[in-house]
């Protein structure tokens, strides 16, 4: 059973100011643990019922540090799901090197103040639909380890490297040797008809605002997704992370 | 100023026993208000602050039979938002005919128990951007009336015909003369390299247990959005609106 005291740790982790002093972040539900285990990111607690832990034994249950049986009622104290799972992982937020070579010779996705958790867990899960293996963030973005975002990554978390990070710094690192840098704009090229290269920066701005007039002059390719028909009045826009999964899709179908 | 029968009878139409008794339902916020306005749905009440009414005076206001000007403690006591909008507009649900000539020679499309309100409002948004005018449900999926869905359009609804009917029903009312009927499978085709026609059905399945076996019997084109790199280990799935928006935008591609 867990203490007052480790209830109390789980709970406050709901907050990112105790994510940040802890270091820690929570996960809920079988699939979305086990893939984090399987990734190698380290489980400070591990918290289940004693079903769960009969259907699962493997080697990396027995390498985490504490491991506690629980019962429901437990369960439900810690969980901020409407139904609580029955496991609960508390994971050390990982650190790791980003591998510049790959940056400077693949996609990445890079987000100017995305707000909504829903939306960046979709994201990184459409990322890693499409073998895109780092994401950067702008430091106003939310939080990765916001339990919304992370539950809605669905498991992708665990094989995508997402950084924090200032997006002009970033851009300045890598914008030499004419890095392409794409962002979505009403003025910009039919998608469907533009070069889109197999290696550059794929920018997506914030739900209300779109991408910022800081970052918007160093985009080396307007793109835009045509409505239909064209001029036709239509939805003002597309959802961030709809408009994201179709401008993925396209860069991916020029590879088959 | 409202009195206690409207706040009682407004906040019941949160409920969908009550939308389906009373033939109502609630928008809110300026942009879905006035959209829903434009497109002659018919309002039953508009209740707004005395700001709101300022800044928005035309023919459409005049013409609604109860106009009531309230104050922020009214309107946050009737809305459903965590910061209410300067106005709720209660609206009469809409009858329409189903235009068949326009279903037989256009895409339309299916969903197949969708039950997360924010996925149907989102796939309303995307149809809406893609020129799709008509979009049937099973009778099982979410309440398009359901505020959550009605918000998440974001006015997009007022552009599209949605209409609940039993799946098979419809199939059989179009599929003769090789009508396609397109559906997301692990084992479909590549949908990049896959032949799509401008009309048809692009269904699409369930959250959880995508399209169902009554219904998968009656797609003629199985079709499948490949992940990146092939055969590489990604995420299981996309999210439903995810790939519903990736499919519509291949369908148009094609007619650039």
């Amino acid at each position: 059973m867990l203490s007052k005291n480790q209830i109390k740790l789980i709970s406050s982790l709901q907050k990112k100011k105790y994510r940040d002093q802890h270091q820690l972040f929570i996960a809920e539900g079988d699939k979305l643990v086990t893939d984090l285990l399987h990734s190698g990111t380290k489980a400070a607690y591990l918290i289940y019922s004693k079903d769960w832990k009969n259907q699962y034994t493997t080697a990396h249950l027995n390498s985490i540090e504490n491991r506690i049986e629980t019962d429901n009622s437990q369960l439900k104290k810690i969980s901020a799901l409407k139904n609580p799972a029955p496991v609960l992982g508390v994971f050390k937020i990982p650190s790791f090197d980003i591998d510049s070579k790959l940056v400077s010779s693949s996609l990445s996705i890079v987000l100017d103040d995305i707000q909504d958790p829903g939306n960046l867990g979709t994201i990184i899960r459409i990322a890693d639909w499409f073998g895109i293996k780092n994401i950067f963030c702008s430091p106003n973005t939310v939080d990765l380890y916001n339990p919304k975002v992370i539950q809605a990554t669905m498991g992708a978390i665990s094989r995508i490297k997402l950084t924090y990070t200032p997006i002009e710094q970033l851009i300045n690192k890598y914008k030499a040797d004419n890095f392409p840098i794409y962002g979505t704009f009403l003025e910009g090229e039919t998608i469907y008809q533009s070069d889109l290269q197999s290696k550059g920066f794929i920018i997506m701005g914030n739900e209300g605002k779109g991408i910022s007039e800081d970052i918007e002059k160093y985009v080396s390719h307007k793109l835009f997704i045509p409505n239909f028909p064209i001029g036709e009045s239509t939805s003002e826009s597309l959802n961030v992370s709809v408009a994201c999964s179709i401008i993925c899709s396209e860069f991916r179908r020029r590879e088959f």
